[in-house]
């Protein structure tokens, strides 16, 4: 068995109803050595772009084999299909288990790690009843699934194998990189994520700019790249490196998605100096 | 031993102070073994009518012999009583186990649930201290005698027994059915709850409708009978039944209580037709 | 090995992104038996003054040996140090663990329990990364030194011990008493913290108070000392000693930070009699 017992949930179903509670005691009955651990349920509803960011910037933290139940699913009692993915570099362990509706809601972690099988939920039996409701699958399907999974039940008992390129992605379009001179180079990314400080991330990872001098260009803005907040005033535009990896963009103690009113997919440029001298 | 060493937790204390944590201390202190899942604690402060439907919509998922702490506890320091109850149809295993303030709260599970025994607190030393503090029962009786409960102490070690005709009862009135002609039928009903997004949840069972055509009468509305969301448009009125089993009224994308700005307690009529031809 | 295996997480981060459940997935890596409790995530950002005080007030509930991590943090990424602390009466099995920030947070604590040892967090081979990023210690140095402190890791070994009196401390006055007569005293102490009802909670103990005549004068209002809220009507300003043990300033079912506009710090008196007769 190479899952770890951990079960991690990621939904939008809030705190205030007793639906994630209701997930948890499915999986109790199903697996009460399971150890659940909340990712978050205040993803906006039915915002998969979100969801698929913070699933993305949030696995590589967990043990290796853990299973992650993310339900954000404007598609329930429809047609899309309910899946089940192991990804990791290593077919024999892998590095993570995803299950919930097929709507790119993973695309984000498959665009970090090699898919190693992919299932579509046919198999009933691994629900919590054969005539699911049409609006709760959170309950009725991905948490019971989750539930055997993290229990050890092998991946492919649980439905059977879909074709990879089928699966549905989320198009985060890659960032683009053009040498401007020898020194010089231009990013080309977009806002892949928002956060509860206003602070916009974007698709631009840490490997571009580490150790360079940079700005970004968003909007009618340019800002410098810094190390930390603690190297700007309160108020100031800052862009550093979050700490999930990516180049972000804030106001210092203020909240730059209020200001700038751009959302997800804005293009965003980065500038940066191969070396440190002239500008 | 039939208690199933899960215990969960209901309350209106909210997440942003420390009275959650502090009754999990508690219960660690008592049950390190115990394994505790939040239902929620955003119920609308004593707000016993919600609190009563969202355990008797959930306690049915959690595994047989679970402990319920429930406290929405408006009474709390004044002379209500604290109680403990078993229900369930196997008297040597209960079902479910309901710890917290005698005030109707478990009322809607006593409506489902045959009750095998009820008794009164009156043993302190199931609880933290002789002497509780005079507002917070939750941590100084409620969530010490649910971690006992859950390690196995017997309900009437927790103390007297008491007669279940005077557990206090949160009158929601049955259904009344009534024969209209051959083919269809009057379903006189009530709001029983609402939810976060609004939503109108009555206290008509899937049962009734089933199957059948249908429809609902609400203030001056009419709204058909639908079985999902997707077989209306954004922001139509919609009836349907939600994942709890009872028939709601809600708009597609929209608020139905703010728009009725009916409460619980409010009339509601649903009109069944036995067969499917005419109308 | 003194740990109780439970760890208790306290920060701003709030819930709706993943940075709590990305403490626990690292925890969950180095310490997969570590039992975690959330005391509370939603902390005002950055109020160190609300934080001291709510792990002060709910550390005692914890089993001994509890280690708390606390992240409340504005000078993340500065010249701030790591501690982690151990407190009690009994050097051989410390009450509890403190591990976060010294800025502070921990200064509730340490005014009622003695310091037993203190370490700066120098030991990166406790630590996620040796490189940890520069706004997330939460995730790269707290919850990890916690996971390994929870899993029996010594104190000592986390890094060098450091000088008790070097610890930054949250100056929050003590109180000051002035015999007025043969039976009257008079308290002054402060605000020192507000809860999410709007109740002023102030530094004076139920000691000074209990089983005697009392009133409470703040701004210019004049204020009664009772037992509980049922002995006031609603609406009516009321002074009692809250479930945390610590005289406290209310309205019955309304808020009185928002009516009085005082925030910690504020000047508070208690006139106390010492005996029942008279006034």
């Amino acid at each position: 068995m190479t899952q770890s017992g951990f079960l991690v949930l990621l939904t939008d179903f809030g705190l205030s109803d007793g639906y994630v509670g209701v997930m948890k005691g499915v999986i109790a009955q199903i697996n009460p050595a399971a150890t659940v651990i909340d990712l978050t349920h205040q993803i906006p509803p039915q915002n998969i772009v979100l969801a698929r960011f913070a699933l993305m910037t949030a696995y590589p933290y967990f043990p290796s084999g853990t299973v992650h139940v993310a339900v954000v699913d404007p598609g329930v009692g429809g047609s899309r299909r309910a899946i089940a993915l192991a990804v990791g570099t290593d077919p024999a362990h892998p590095s993570a288990y995803l299950v919930g509706p097929d709507n790119g809601l993973f695309s984000g972690v498959l665009s970090q790690q090699p898919l190693i099988a992919a299932v579509e939920l046919t198999n009933s039996q691994y629900w919590r009843t054969p005539e699911p409701s049409f609006t709760f699958h959170g309950r009725d399907i991905f948490a019971p699934v989750g539930a055997y999974l993290a229990r050890g039940i092998p991946l492919e008992a649980l439905g059977q194998a879909i074709a990879p390129e089928t699966l549905v992605q989320l198009a985060i379009p890659a960032i683009r990189i053009e040498k401007l001179d020898g020194r010089t180079s231009r990013i080309i990314g977009c806002i892949q994520a928002t956060d509860h400080f206003g602070n916009l991330v974007t698709n631009i990872p840490e490997a571009q700019v580490g150790g360079k001098k940079w700005m970004v260009a968003v909007s009618n803005l340019t800002i410098p790249g810094k190390q930390t907040y603690s190297d700007s005033a309160s108020g100031d535009w800052v862009a550093l490196v979050g700490s999930h990896g990516w180049v972000e963009i804030a106001i210092n103690g203020g909240n730059a998605q209020a200001e700038l009113k751009v959302d997800w997919g804005q293009e965003v440029e980065v500038r940066v100096e191969d070396r440190e001298e002239g500008c």
